[in-house]
């Protein structure tokens, strides 16, 4: 065997055990969710530990470097030139991380969460400062050590999104704001949108959330739903796939928005190249492009009204008589409403939530903004882009688990996802005749294909802006979502796009 | 650190990184069984392959001889000598065997579970046949590696019952078919009860069976219950301890009686030592004992008059105007009749399949009958013992799934459980007051607490027999069995033993 080859081997192997590792402990994190009994959580907590531990040596293992070594130095097939661009990010991510350093993480997190979980109920913030002190210092530290040169903020975002950076970032983002300020002013001076509070039995809802993603082409051979407090999709491999959801008795909407939204996420693991399953490439691009896959869905496909056209003939099957109209659901599900939680916001004012975020998070990786003054900040801005006040912490800076844990660099992603969305659907739309008559009939199966097609089946051969490029050319991410939220809300509103 | 000491602490700290890798492992049993959508069980084959495998270097890992060797010279605490002779017990088992071997029978049992499936299936005897002789010579081979001078039947049950010896289970066993054969020819003359085939639907019976074992004492926040199509208890630890049952929605008894069966498995578990967790001890003292917990329950209390009396009235709120009465349901899961099927047999001729299997057992591993003659065999003893022809294999030698996997010497765990269970309830019986009126009333935690404080808080201290005669003295268990059975059944039956 030539060098190459017999690296290739040897990597792929030792790549197979991860996966399977993976995989295992995949189905304890979602037995977790869904399964647990209460005294359980401890013991849980000693196997998941375990896990880790055994994916962290297989992953830094010192055979590695050598086979990666000997594969940038070959000729390699476009396969393993992807694998191997893949698999030497992830190798040095956690090989220059210093064990310590990777200890100390992972007790601050661990105590982070418990310590942000009551400052939260408390409405403390200064309970939680110091343990977020800690983990900004060290994630600033991870930062520095995976990448010496880099800007903080890039290493730790890179981890979600390969190819992203601060810059583009911030760019991107600002004309978003700005857009979407603009849009959130002009239906700010019309009424809102109705709402549908209607009960219907949630054990009685399940079978039809099963439907639903049953009709969007989730494959029910390859996965289950289960209720979970906080929806989730776990791909354990293209075979094994879950998704979960949270049903609610009198939100009908919400429900079904987040089964939706996983069923996005599951369709892109579903549609990964199993084949290519131990090369590092039968993975998500990006968490953004993940995200674009449930929001498309979500969003673009499933607040549309000849969605909403299809989904009330299948409520009327399951709940006879329901007494809500499709033209009801499709109102309700547009409401427009600058409000304090980003888990609850629509699908406009969502993005400015992230906004924030991301620009609080660059500021304290870049050390121009300490976390003493990170509650005003916060307020600061919820006030310029969104018009209000938060009137504690516990709704403001303290909403989200993410820092807590030390996850830096994660938000950006899920408008990422909204933006990649916007182009993909506006692209699907010039490319596709019909598509809205195919919602309207429950129809489905043409918008996967073309999403199979362009998106799923690729996995992480290219980064997720180069395959963006490849689908949608040089299209204005920007302005497909502005163009798209005005083309739906400003409609439903009665407002227009000025100087359009 | 004395060299007991520093030994003591490195062999608890190996062995808990084993128990968590057992629980994790057991929560993928658990989900395979319970929640594993159908594609993806070849990816499930894999994690627990690799499961297997780390489990198997850490249980035959290097340090382990010399931790034992100097504790074995030391001067040991009671849980120390009990830990060491468990941990002794394992380890040899498996580092004796060489790989080679381990490969091989894990090969052979793969195979042959699929080859006996499809011989089942064809009621093709013959296509089975090579398969198990490769098991049986293999298994032989296993057992002569494990003690070159024992016999091999012996070494291959005490696996599962560390105490039991062939020539003794020959011994109780002999005399058990006597006294059952007589019963039944007693039973046979007279017409049997009744049957209960009042349909319940499933879905709502669930509910049911939760408050069955919750009032048994089954702990729900230690553990839950599952649909599953073959009903086991697992202990992922005594905190997490998962039971499932087979509904029907037309036999009622059969899938209460599962339901009794496992929460019995399960009351042990949730009830072992946990602070002994890492020491080898808070574990079952074998298949058998374990066993008897669940016939103690399913079949002591859960087929008495008293108990069906307090589970009419569960029955009655749960399925208002059922049509059934408490005197239907006890003579309806009183029946006796010789069948061909173990695993839906009554439970006096339940212990007549289990002998059939372990005489069998015995004689292909001493090499008395050869696997070509195995269905003659077999076919025999039915005739003999339970008076019935077995029309063809698939009803007959090829009912059980337990020698397509290469297990020999688990059967008799059975029986043992049942005559441990008479024992034992002999032995309450005559130690407390009034616990038929308490089953009555629904109120089993006298019982329960009896069995926690002689069975269950002990653990793996003593094997099984001893533990058995700390407990009942020194009772005859085939008597025990016998008198307790003659007094249900006979009583039943309106036959009486002969000479008493």
């Amino acid at each position: 065997m030539s060098d190459v080859a017999s690296s290739w081997s040897a990597l792929t192997a030792h790549l197979s055990e991860i996966r399977v590792l993976q995989g295992a402990a995949g189905v304890l994190a979602w037995d977790q969710q869904t399964c647990l009994p209460k005294e359980g959580a401890a013991f849980r907590g000693e196997q998941v530990a375990l896990m880790s531990k055994l994916l962290h040596e297989r992953g830094t293992d010192a055979g590695i470097e050598g086979w990666l070594s000997a594969l940038e130095a070959g000729d390699l097939d476009a396969v393993q030139a992807a694998g191997v661009r893949n698999m030497r990010r992830d190798y040095d991510r956690q090989v220059r991380v210093p064990k310590d350093l990777v200890v100390a993480l992972s007790k601050a997190s661990s105590d982070g969460f418990g310590a942000w979980l009551e400052a939260k109920n408390n409405d403390d913030y200064g309970a939680f400062a110091p343990h977020l002190e800690t983990l900004v210092d060290l994630s600033r530290q991870k930062a520095r050590a995976i990448d010496p040169d880099g800007h903080p903020y890039d290493t730790l975002l890179q981890a979600f999104d390969p190819a992203a950076t601060t810059e583009d970032l911030r760019v991107l983002f600002a004309r978003l704001r700005e857009g979407l300020v603009e849009l959130i002013d002009a239906v700010r001076t019309v009424p809102a949108m109705p709402n549908v509070d209607t009960a219907f039995p949630v054990d009685a809802q399940m079978a039809m959330h099963a439907e639903v993603a049953a009709a969007l082409g989730y494959d029910f051979d390859r996965g289950r739903i289960d209720s979970a407090e906080h929806p989730f999709t776990i791909g354990l491999c293209t075979d094994d796939v879950r998704i979960t959801t949270h049903l609610y008795e009198t939100n009908l909407i919400g429900g079904l928005g987040g089964t939706v939204h996983e069923a996005g996420h599951a369709l892109y693991e579903q549609g990964l190249p199993h084949e290519l399953k131990n090369t590092g490439i039968a993975a998500a691009a990006s968490i953004g492009l993940h995200e674009s896959q449930s929001r498309f869905w979500e969003n673009y496909i499933g607040r549309s009204r000849p969605f909403f056209a299809w989904f009330h003939s299948v409520l009327e099957r399951h709940f006879p008589g329901s007494g809500v109209s499709a033209e009801d659901l499709y109102r309700a599900s547009n409401r427009v409403s600058p409000g304090l939680i980003r888990v609850t916001a629509d699908e406009v004012t969502y993005n400015l939530h992230i906004i924030v975020r991301f620009e609080l998070e660059v500021a304290l990786m870049e050390g121009t903004l300490s976390v003493a003054d990170l509650p005003a900040a916060w307020n600061d801005r919820y006030r310029e882009y969104l018009g209000i006040d938060p009137p504690d912490d516990a709704q403001g800076v303290l909403q989200d688990v993410h820092w807590s844990g030390g996850s830096f660099g994660y938000f950006p992603s899920y408008t990422l996802g909204n933006l990649y969305a916007a182009s993909l659907g506006a692209t699907l739309e010039a490319e596709l005749d019909g598509i809205w008559d195919q919602v309207a009939a429950g129809d489905f199966g043409q918008i996967l294909g073309w999403l199979r097609d362009r998106i799923h089946r690729h996995g992480h051969m290219m980064d997720a802006p180069d395959r963006m490029r490849e689908v949608v050319g040089d299209r204005d991410s920007v302005e497909d979502l502005l163009s798209y939220l005005w083309g739906r809300h400003g409609r439903l509103h009665g407002v227009s796009r000025p100087g359009r």
